[in-house]
């Protein structure tokens, strides 16, 4: 690949990928809503608020594929949801379609089915059941992609991360949990099969306590490495173990869903 | 019903309805984004921008039931689909929320599956497949409305309205036909069984040549009477019958699919 | 047939089907724990406790048909379930395997599955989700039924009786009510098919809010003719609507789900 | 319709259907490997062996539809079911795809599925399970068709045709029984809709004991009308109903299943 | 776990496993109908008939955690059978009501399902087909457990056990095999799950030819190690292998297929 | 076992797997329609023509299992796929039926499904889509052997072959790859396991990119151990890689998609 962007770069997660990205592209654009920080010789960045249409335009211009991590990642206002998950994901498609319609990867989430009880083994096909604004906004994303796939051939993966990030911090991230690594070659699959279409891919470590069924995607040839059973001990140890009914032990969005809606200033 | 609210009141589909509802509360309370026309004795009029939260407030405010027709509702630019469908839609859920909850009917669409072919036979769980940016819109609102739902208890009829008007105008419509007497049917179940939950319903009348099946919300009762197959003969004299590949023939969505995105000014 | 026998014919079904089985065999042999009251010139009348082998024998004996409708019909201390329903049970089928196996139809109940919502559409594949020993006991007599079918051949109608009733009493009675009438021509099907098998069959009328698929029986040919609207009016009058969180209006075992376990004495 | 081609006119169902099909088309070109008898004025009549390539290709020349009743309907041996049904039917289609690609309706059977049991209730897609030479000649038939379409567009109905003739004559035929006139109007519905497709459709008709489910063809519109129940009491009265473990009443396939292969010469 | 009761603890299974507890809770209070033999440091004895009501109350009393493997285990008397597995099982589940509603593992059975053939894959859903009055038993127990679970929040663990042996005997047991540690690291899950529910849990080992899906349970994070293979050779120098028609090699219940019912005295 | 006879044996199939079968029986009857070369100390050679009958009657004698590798596997003209895969497919079945019934591995192909896109993941039921009249007549064998299975008992495993050869050589073939060592362990298993039944079997390796689904034979407890993902590197050495509308990238048939149907002489 030329040009890679990877959007939502001075995020969490972002952050976390965005050095790892190196070897994937010659160039690796980073952008983010702030400062980006010291960039590297094989990066550059653009600051961009995802819901300039105009800013966009230039941000996805002269790239061939995206990773886009950028927007709200939690529950939030709806204004700042709408901006940026919404208007902004519209601003992204358009401008991919202006650009050639580079291969993209979307951070959806597993809060587009948080209402889903732990003990209930999920296949791609399941209806949404959202857990706030914040996953509302997602399943508008996966049905924007889908769109844009059946009516453009816009390849999209609709990635629903679970907990990405250096490790598993509760009982409930040993099954939500994806390692940087994993998520990593994760980005090699869906970038260089030769048709990715527009799947949905249960974004998990093999976790022995997962929940999601990756079945579907076997196509991509995707073998996840970590397993967060290894924090087990460490976590018992920090974590005092949920109870049967509490909302992080019983469904699979756990805090989520306990969120209120958040009020407008 | 002391006071039902009907939306999107001046539009086709509103005014066609808006007579039928007397006599299904004590008041009807009409609203649009334009002038409402003369206001019945059992109506009350209101003149309302969904995207405005304020307006939207006192719209809801003493209703106890909802029928919401309003918004945008063919393909459009996204700027005004946003503040209609998508801000709109956000402003009426805070607003039931803040007045009890009154029971909802949504009007959401076809357009939310208008990619699958028409010799599929759909049930309400497969996966979405919107034709544009108002399906995806469609497809925002019942994910927010079954959010609502879970999260808070909020009722919401999903009705994926196939063609609601006087008769049918083409083949196409021969399998999405509703009738108005059909709806007002539909109607009258919605807001008179004792438990609505949250159900996706196809609305189409009892058409020969239907799609969608419906058996999944048996436990409302309703049990639709007209059949679009009286006006075939009528449309075979005055419509030429579609070739095999013609897209009206082809995708359940049908003209949606061939639908541009439509350019900001 | 020469004989059919009717258990459980003092009960309020066994009663109000007894006088309409005439014409079906030409005797009919009615039981029950209770007397039998008079007994017409084609019956011929034995009590009998069903937790007594030796009694269950000689009731079988020459019957080439069995309509069992006994045992304990209500949520009941566990003793008496068992004794009549479990024990029972038991020992009717092994009177049937001594007798040459005559057909059986094992009264079941919506009780075995009362723990469904009655926004579900159910099939008869379905897990079983009984609602209080009642329930269990039935969830028992369907696997002990099946066994005896595939074990021996032994065919027996699984029928999951609604509410078989002059008329339906309340809200929830307009989805699970099953005519007499309705109930007598699935009986004469169930007779007089070539082959029954073991098949799980849904005891409703024609009912347009019904809650259950009987399309899988097809092959016996039951058309249900009633149809329990035709009471709506006549209940909305007698009987509040429920509220939509009701026990009556959320579960289709409707006041079973609140019913505690009964004690020993 | 200019030209609609009926095959296997002089054989049973064919001879039924022959003079039906006046109206349907300006000319019906009938054919059959044997004397066709006094032809209409609508008519023209060509005596053909399917196995023979030329003979096929001057058949299909000239129709823009085709009824293939055509080739052995019974078991029989199999270089018989070779030449006509397997080389027969792929001289036809590729006549047909040399031709224009006119709609094909092709004469497929319930021995396709015959081992099935008939206390199970089928939809189009559950696994074939031939009963026999004939009925895996039929398999082939879907197959190729299917073929036909995928790679060529080539629109066919697949109708599984249970039993097609003046009245049922027996038990089992209460459930397979076609009227000719709802075959006629099945007929009309795949000729006059828009997209075809390539769909499997049971033949047969609105019979109170049906085994097949035709949900997934309701956009054809077809509406049979004829119910076998009305033979009952006459079919009662003439056959001795069959025995629970009997063949003809365990099978869908009936008598086929116990039928032998038979010999060459 | 303060103190975790074992049933059946003197039976083949039980004793197995009493050793391996030790460490799992303070203390484990072992209970059988016979005598249980030397006691350890960590363990108390209770001698208990399960049918007896009062006693079983007893043997309840302070454990906040049961594994039931009491009753009768094989196919027997049907009077047995009701004492121990039906009346013992509620006597069972109305003291732990009464106790705090511990934890259950119940011991169900690959009976429930043993009339299934062995080229079959079950999930967990499929209809119970239980091949014996031992297996119709544990289709009870499973129901009322499932009862307890929904109407009082019980959790309940249904383990339906294949073969718990030190090592398989025959080739049927290289399917249904689960070593003494495999099912040791199943309670150490099912134990501290942080919700357990009321799942079904497929009892067998990571063998190479297993017949059971327990993918829907991923969410204990059960990994089971051993693999009957390796006992493959020794099978075969040993137990002839059966013929494809022997019951032994058809149905998944193996010899309990050709269990007679056994006769009272 | 005694003799076991491989057709095809000079194909290239049967090349690789001839010198491989040496240990499974104590004779291999090596076949083709070609000179078979050296034979070897436990080989006996036949030259047979599958369409002569008495020839494979003679081929079949003595067998007590089949490898049917021989026919026409690719895309040819439907004459010398008729005799060799139609005709020889009924010889060969009726011999087998003459011989005692030895079981038979038959090699179905993946061009059964050919249609069916990359990004689908299949299970063994899902209808039948071939790519040609070759796949076509691989569907017909399946529904043959199904037929001799359930009418005659005849057991046969139907191995939809995915690319069995040396090595991958291009992109698709990572996923449908079949070692030698892979197909030799399936074979073994396929004739050992106490009961075959009659089972379609994905015959691919155990890849990282697999498309299809074995689960469902698990109980023949085959384990792939190879997988192509280790050839990855060299193929994108040495073949360009798809773009995501090529053929090649699209169907699971591959090149077999954009094949023509082969014109007679």
């Amino acid at each position: 690949m030329k040009r890679l962007l990877l959007t939502g770069a001075a995020g969490g997660l972002g952050s976390a990928m965005r050095g790892r990205l190196k070897g994937l592209a010659e160039i690796v654009r980073v952008s983010d809503i702030v400062d980006l920080g010291r960039v590297a010789a094989h990066e550059e960045a653009m600051v961009c608020d995802l819901g300039d249409r105009a800013a966009v335009d230039r941000l996805v211009e002269g790239c061939d594929a995206i990773i886009h991590l950028g927007g709200i990642s939690v529950e939030d206002k709806f204004s700042k949801i709408m901006n940026a998950n919404l208007l902004g994901l519209y601003n992204l498609y358009e401008a991919a379609r202006a650009n050639g319609m580079p291969r993209i990867l979307f951070a959806s989430s597993n809060h587009t089915i948080g209402f889903y009880r732990q003990d209930e083994y999920l296949d791609h096909e399941m209806p949404m059941r959202p857990d706030g604004l914040y996953g509302v906004s997602k399943c508008f994303g996966e049905a924007l992609a889908r769109m844009y796939f059946e009516k453009f051939g816009q390849e999209t993966a609709l990635v629903r991360i679970g907990s990405c990030m250096e490790k598993p911090k509760n009982h409930r991230m040993l099954s939500t949990w994806m390692s940087y690594d994993d998520f990593l070659s994760m980005i090699e699959c869906i970038f260089s099969v030769p048709r990715l279409g527009c799947p949905v891919i249960w974004g998990c470590s093999n976790n022995d306590t997962r929940w999601w069924d990756n079945s579907h995607v076997s196509y991509l040839g995707w073998q996840p490495k970590d397993n967060a059973e290894r924090f087990r001990a460490e976590i018992d140890a920090a974590v005092a173990r949920p109870k049967p009914g509490d909302t992080i032990a019983v469904y699979q969005g756990g805090p989520f869903i306990d969120d209120p809606i958040f009020a407008e200033d």
